[in-house]
């Protein structure tokens, strides 16, 4: 069984195709982004521009199982995250509702990074403590 | 009052910004056609790749009031629908819920086009009477 | 015979098509975008981030005449720009090498936008002044 | 000694930044496919949509090093290309001109695919060749 600790629906958007018909291979990142982002709003954080620690991207990966087509209905589900000391590592599945089959499986890992200092620095504590709840009562629910 | 055909609420997502930390101005014209996307799938259409019969652009503008910024709420509402031989033209609004100000108006008119005979054609039958019929449904729940 | 200010040639990349086969209608502003960069760039401006002067567009607007498709060669020229007193209003028109035909015409209009008193402002001098100066040197070409 | 096989420079469009000042992680992904098609079109060949046999992506990856910036100029070589029945394996390293440093490594592996079959399919014979052809001029190259 899957653990899934976050997960959201979308339509793939006939902007996000390609001639081929399918969504392009880049926007299956963006849309995990946009479940990290959501996740994130859940647990009280938020993106902003113009911050000193902001989470760029260290490494992203994506296994492509079966095409998002125009129109169709998809969930992304963040299946696993783990902490470092300046890392989050995400997992996600994308599976295709409309399909009824996995589209991809993706990970993405961000880094605290200091704009000013211009360097990596520890998770902000109170990021965290809030990722590590939010697992923590996924447990609880699971147990 | 603004009549509202249609209309559906979304985020700012991270990818869709720019440098200048707002909403990059080319993809108000994509959340324009999501909502499209969607007003006319709930209408029982939707655009299919290889269809012989497509609707591409013939025109775009867009009037930008105020700044949509990363995970900033808006809503888009189609404003009005133009129908003519073979052209559909399209009138939104774009409100930042966040804000409380309208971010844009926006226009995009789309014709019918043949792709085996190459040139415009009269919009499908079915089409126009699925656009009529919400707009003289719209009419009636005004009066 | 239409005046040319500035223009550069591009390829239609993958990722900028969609399931019609063809250029995203949304693209067209970002390859306008792109050439007025370079424009700006060849005058000794650069976009960045962070700027207090910004320059956010109030309008853009696109006429399609033909399609883009993938690995179509093209040209983007700006055909004029006009300087208000806080706005920048360029004409581009997009040709379609591979097809010998006009893409698109687009117009965009930017405004100086000071982030710090958060309103329009005047031009930058230099800015300005580097414009008038490209202008008065193609019509002395032109003579 | 890193083995280049193909490379093109480009410059970070404002278009491709997000809210943090730097190319969007995804559009790494994207530059890099730009330049596989430009490598191919080298050869001869070109992606074209409604084609029977086509390239879909079954896995990519990136290793993000330093920033790109609006404006910067960076150079995405290709470093590698390994053939499989089906598969064709690109690296790929994209260099940042105006910082003087690696920014990414990324991998992009394509499988030929026939869209009326439904399956993976050997990769067609000519493309295989064009592929050898080039990676063994390379070599006479450097002996």
């Amino acid at each position: 069984m899957t653990t899934i600790l976050y997960k959201a629906k979308y339509r793939v958007y006939w902007s996000e195709t390609d001639a081929a018909g399918i969504m392009h291979f880049s926007n299956h990142f963006r849309v995990c982004e946009r479940v990290e982002e959501s996740f994130l709003r859940s647990l009280g954080f938020q993106y902003t521009a113009g911050s000193r620690i902001t989470f760029p991207r260290v490494h992203a990966e994506c296994d492509y199982k079966a095409p998002l087509r125009a129109g169709d209905e998809y969930t992304v589900a963040i299946t696993g995250v783990e902490l470092g000391r300046s890392s989050v590592t995400y997992k996600f599945s994308i599976y295709n509702e409309s399909l009824g089959r996995e589209a991809a499986r993706c990970v993405i890992v961000a880094v605290a990074y200091d704009n000013i200092e211009r360097r990596p620095v520890e998770l902000p504590a109170e990021c965290r403590s809030a990722i590590e709840n939010a697992l923590r009562e996924l447990e609880t629910e699971q147990a």
